[in-house]
């Protein structure tokens, strides 16, 4: 029983040059043929093993009739069967020295049989095995195309390779914030969905995570945590180096009891987790569209100050920014003389050369290139919040270009405001795919960009 | 002068059976030409007339050389040309008896040119005319498809015709909101983007809209507004009608600098505003996404009380709406026995049957179908939340006609949660158009559900 070894072990569930699917199933219906299908369909390199004592074929696998009847090593092992099944295959699992097990099935804590998952947990805690789950709904690694989340991906979207690595103890929302990623191009380096924490929880992961390189930023959704103190110290390294950003369900009353019987958690005091989360530099989300925002941030090189300049070219969004900079805490920055200069040489007459920055309705791709040149020399200026109402006339997709060359640079934070229909959503899309993180408001934007600053002055006054 | 009859005339801006566009031109960037197109292909069913001294012809119209050379007569005019000269359009207007006018040209009071705004308003209280602008981005009524805005239909989908007056004082917010709408399908009556009030102020068309029989609710964007101690006289007499929905832009004290220089508003004091907002029971927007989100909540029919039900098919999802039932200060309902029963013989044998409701994972549209049918009979529950992750194997588009089925019997207001990708959006839009309006977190759609139930309780204590 090695408690760093079965950490280390994490690499082999989200890792694997080898996978069986305990439940393969010829029902499409079934878990386990969603998941052997993903497995399968989604370009998966390793090998892959089909496990259903009853079938002698599935979706073209040959099938086994336990792990233990396949001939050569299995680093990991997705079980989905009914809950009395799983103790005796994760045994197995053992005898077979798997070292990484993803239990989808349910039926345990969370419905009051804390024995049976507790009896899981030993077998796994004494083979060292990371075991994820159970009542998880699986875990994806883009870049190996490993991918045992049994949503069908014609209904949620796979995200590309990148450097967020997301844990959620509820799969739903998990789901749903892999989703969105997904479809924003926004990149994952890892999704756990974890369940009920029976073997590896939400500390072990932070652990693993903390150390994985090609993890740059942390997302967990949780609902209760085992270890407070060690949530803080573990979380309190990882974070000089790297953000982890929590959303805590469960808060309320209401909420708590509500979380007991989903993931059999106990929620705790909210207070206690809001010291823990400011102490150990966790960046809080009050919702999933912060959760979802405030990692989109992440991508953007650090600022030195919070002066922002806002530029726009539609006043009444210029107008919510200002007000949402004040709100935040944060400051507008005061364009230099040469930049006033400058952006007289080009504006309209009638322009305001103060910030926010209207360039009038009119403005084209040409005047939103200027404007963000001299503003990315401003040293006046530590931030820019570009916002583009995308449906004017005047503009058209190369104002995309322009935003993502300036962004490349890496010189300065740079996020946008669009809000709208398919116009502005697809070229929203765009520039998430390119690192650019967009926000549908001014108020959504400064709120994320608020949290990005305050996160980076704690780890340099550290 | 006769400031009844001048909003009255508002009418023909709306509504008109006729209409000009002065700066009609055939230069696709220019607003003059967006706006005749818009309405020769948008279907407009009125008499148009192009004029521009300088053209013989544009987009196969002929062009007048003035108003005062079109043999008919002109409800309204949409004056699209350079600033110096709509002073004496504008006089035009009122020598060929126009009844409404709409001035897209800026360069008036937000720049400091407030005499001849002043003088411009003058010409139009005389003659009664129903003045919408200056500096203004048109006006949308989508069941006569009149259509001023000057934003291409490629790149603002127009909504359909519906129940929603939208008033905005910036036109960039407007457009960005009517655009949202349209996707969503959410119907309006009219829009009207009204810049810088000069004739026709945010009261005038709260006065209008009040009676105007197409229009259920009203939103409004505001900056600034002229006079407090009207608006409040009139909006407390609407909203003991229809609900109000505000967002004030310009509240702190950089906000207020901006308003200053983007529509010539004078901000005002907020605390002011937050007072006079709630004494006349207007529903206050913080954002532009809840702006949105508190105006779709109001097709649903009133509520008896504040026990609202969830039900989902993703425990997390019920665990955060739990959580924010608390924060917003509603109650879970305490399901009666009844319905216990009723769900123990269709929910699985682990299934609690508790509010929130987790109808599992494996929940199909049967079980939401039996879900809703017995909630919906239940008077221990006055609201439901349906959140639903569309992302399950098990689920299919069926339940969205389960959904609509049961919020069309107009017995309990019954909005949806889902977060997501493409998959998720699409069967959110098709609610939205079909009226039951939608959310991407439990938290945002309680927080509707809280504004929505807040009116509707101030409207029967009065």
């Amino acid at each position: 029983m090695n408690a760093k070894k079965r950490i280390k072990n994490i690499s082999a569930v989200l890792s694997p040059k080898s996978i069986a699917v305990v439940g393969a199933s010829g029902e499409p219906s079934k878990i386990g043929h969603v998941i052997l299908r993903n497995f399968l369909e989604g370009g998966f390199g390793g090998k892959i093993y089909a496990i259903n004592p009853n079938a002698a074929e599935v979706l073209g696998q040959k099938c086994y009739k336990s792990i233990l009847d396949v001939p050569g090593k299995i680093d990991s092992v997705v079980i989905a069967t009914p809950s009395k099944t799983v103790l005796g295959i994760v045994k197995e699992c053992a005898r077979k020295k798997v070292k990484g097990v993803v239990v989808i099935s349910g039926g345990f804590a969370e419905i009051g049989n804390k024995a049976e998952e507790e009896e899981i947990a030993l077998v796994a805690r004494k083979a060292d095995i990371a075991l994820i789950g159970p009542n998880c709904m699986g875990v994806l690694n883009p870049s190996l195309r490993n991918d045992s989340v049994f949503l069908p991906m014609y209904k949620m979207s796979r995200p590309q390779n990148g450097g967020i690595s997301f844990i959620s103890q509820s799969g739903a929302v998990g789901g749903c914030i892999v989703d969105l990623s997904a479809r924003a191009g926004v990149g994952m380096a890892n999704f756990v969905s974890y369940g009920n924490a029976a073997a590896i929880d939400e500390c072990d992961l932070l652990e693993y995570l903390g150390k994985d390189k090609r993890t740059e930023i942390i997302v967990i959704y949780l609902e209760g945590v085992r270890d407070g103190r060690r949530l803080m110290k573990v979380a309190g390294e990882i974070t000089k180096k790297k953000p982890i950003i929590a959303l805590k369900a469960g808060k309320s009353s209401l909420g708590a009891e509500a979380a007991k019987s989903h993931t059999g958690s106990l929620a705790g005091s909210y207070l206690a987790y809001k010291t823990a989360f400011l102490q150990s530099n966790i960046i809080e989300a009050d919702n999933l569209e912060e959760l979802f925002e405030f990692t989109k941030i992440f991508s953007q090189p650090r600022a030195v100050g919070k002066r922002i300049a806002i530029i726009t070219n539609g006043g009444g969004n210029g107008v919510l920014a200002a007000d949402s900079i004040e709100e935040e805490g944060l400051k507008l920055a005061e364009f230099s003389e040469n930049t006033k200069s400058v952006l007289r040489g080009f504006l309209p007459p009638y322009a305001n050369m103060r910030n926010p920055l209207d360039l009038i309705g009119d403005a084209d791709n040409k005047r939103y290139e200027k404007a963000l040149s001299v503003l990315m020399e401003d040293d006046n200026v530590d931030a820019l919040v570009v916002i583009v109402l995308f449906q004017t006339v005047a503009i058209d997709s190369g104002v995309v270009d322009v935003i993502v060359k300036n962004s490349q640079m890496q010189k300065k934070p740079i996020i946008v405001v669009a809000t709208g229909g398919e116009y502005a959503q697809m070229h929203r899309r765009i520039l998430d795919s390119y690192g650019v993180p967009t926000y549908p408001s001014p108020n959504s934007a400064i709120r994320a960009l608020k949290k990005f600053l305050q996160y980076h002055s704690r780890v340099q006054n550290k």
